[in-house]
């Protein structure tokens, strides 16, 4: 499915390549299933970094290896395989996709390929965020944005698991249901309602939060700034800036992650890291104690409706795409 | 010495108030020697957040114990200490000031009252975002902003120490050579002459730097993001906004950590932990490993000639400012 523009989801259309090679360290993968996360949308837009045309898009894949770079260790053809597809290159809306094996893993057993492929930029964006690089630990009180998006809600779950206290925010009645009926959060802030801001510093007794976690971006990214504990750790996954708020930043010796998971296999900064992160995923997952949650499937041939659900900004979970029949 | 208004060093004059009585955690001390910072001056001009007049200035403090509050353990009367007094309280442009005894350490004995005077600020400071935040670590490439400066200076000392590579910036004659002979910096940009940035990116190899320190703000911050490797770090000491660098900031995964060493006693963020740095700081400075370079020593009744100095930001090391005679 390429994209031949930048624009609406109409620009997406079926189209026929040569099956790609892989190089010394990638997998041949298989697509059985991807999903469709925000900068897909973004990248579609033309809100990104430029890329020539046509693109590729779908930067998750679950599926079947079909062949091994001349470097590859531990993969063989058949193994059932999960990962993201390099950010900055061909991803995985097609039958057949490149993952780096290094920074791929083992599908969970208990997952079909359409809820593993929902697992992997969403969870390697939450684990990073919380675990590698604010190093979240248990009886820290957590604020994660939009608990029922894609990030939010595998954060929420992980931080959940860590030992920590979840504060989340969420604007609809379903999703604030989600939140709290399905993912558990301890204290959940209808920000359509609520200075979150104001009420997040009074759910942490006044002195703000350890970690703060920003999905959303722009203004929310600003006034989180104010709920964060001094000494405390700020998430974005976005390309946030502080304004006026970067005095508060200042007094309070606030740390500011910016977290973009892309940035490992795009850097060769040590992608083995991820295929360790995605190998825990897949046994919190079986265990029964991560679910990534698909509120739709959409048919590759179908994938500019599932451009549509996602640019509503109201998905609760994740939108997974079949590319082959189950 | 009392700061009665917003404006010029003029403001600065003498006056007598009560000697100060200790709270639960304080110490008394008889001041004798303090010194003149950038944030002086920058209070002084009314830029940080607004105080009530009359402001005691001064953040630094080297003297003898002259009392203890009831929950000091660990002092006595006579004890030589040096440390900062909270930048949210009267200073120590003074006769006598109070210190958090937990945030305070013994004076180095190989330093006098004026030389131990210049170090818990920008020691605390450099150490803090050196290796509290950045955990920096032996073998990495450190670019080290204004090593001639207040903090600059200690920075690079404690780099080095570390087993760092350390790059640092500077823009006159006399600054450069100090880097270079006296400091033993690595490599040294003359940022005037050459794009810092792009000749930092070059001496990493390509690849940016692991961690970089900004202690100059604002088109220094931004141009800094540049060259920070991708999954690196960058500290600053000021408000300071990536503004259109955002992008690069998440494209690299960034993080950025807003290092204000006031923070710990203002909101009493375990302060032991600074009196645990400046007892480390005291321990390398009695080695001869590290040494405040003290470049010029007013005493307290021409305050106002020690800000109009620091106010030319081309001071070499720091300025004293003697109390007592020594």
């Amino acid at each position: 499915m390429l994209l031949n523009g930048h624009g609406g989801p109409e620009l997406l259309q079926l189209d026929e390549l040569p099956v790609p090679v892989p190089g010394r360290h990638q997998l041949l993968v298989e697509v059985h299933a991807t999903s469709v996360n925000p900068v897909d949308s973004k990248i579609r837009r033309g809100g990104a970094v430029p890329r020539a045309m046509p693109i590729i898009l779908g930067f998750d894949a679950s599926g079947v290896v079909k062949g091994c770079g001349p470097d590859v260790s531990g993969w063989r053809e058949g193994d059932l395989v999960f990962g993201c597809p390099s950010l900055v290159g061909p991803g995985a809306n097609a039958e057949y996709v490149l993952l780096d094996a290094r920074a791929a893993a083992k599908k969970p057993a208990s997952l079909d390929h359409t809820a593993a492929a929902a697992l992997p930029l969403v969870g390697l964006t939450a684990w990073e965020a919380l675990h590698d690089r604010a190093r979240l630990q248990a009886g820290q009180t957590v604020l994660i944005h939009a608990g029922a998006g894609g990030v939010g809600h595998i954060a929420v779950q992980l931080a959940r698991l860590t030992g920590c206290r979840v504060i989340t925010t969420a604007g609809r009645p379903e999703s604030i249901a989600f939140c709290r009926d399905v993912l558990g959060a301890d204290e959940v802030i209808d920000y359509t309602a609520t200075d979150f801001a104001a009420r997040a510093r009074e759910l942490s007794g006044g002195r703000g939060l350890d970690v703060v976690l920003d999905t959303v971006g722009d203004d929310t990214f600003r006034r989180s700034i104010d709920c964060v504990a001094p000494g405390g750790q700020l998430m974005t996954i976005l390309p946030s800036t502080p304004g006026d708020r970067a005095q508060v930043l200042l007094f309070r010796s606030i740390t500011v992650h910016y977290e973009f998971m892309g940035a490992r296999v795009a850097n060769d900064l040590d992608p083995g890291r991820q295929g360790a992160i995605l190998s825990s995923l897949a046994n919190l997952a079986d265990r029964g104690l991560v679910r990534p949650h698909v509120s739709a499937v959409f048919a590759l041939d179908r994938l500019a409706d599932a451009h549509r659900q996602i640019d509503t900004a109201h998905t609760i979970g994740k939108i997974a795409v079949a590319v082959r029949a189950a």
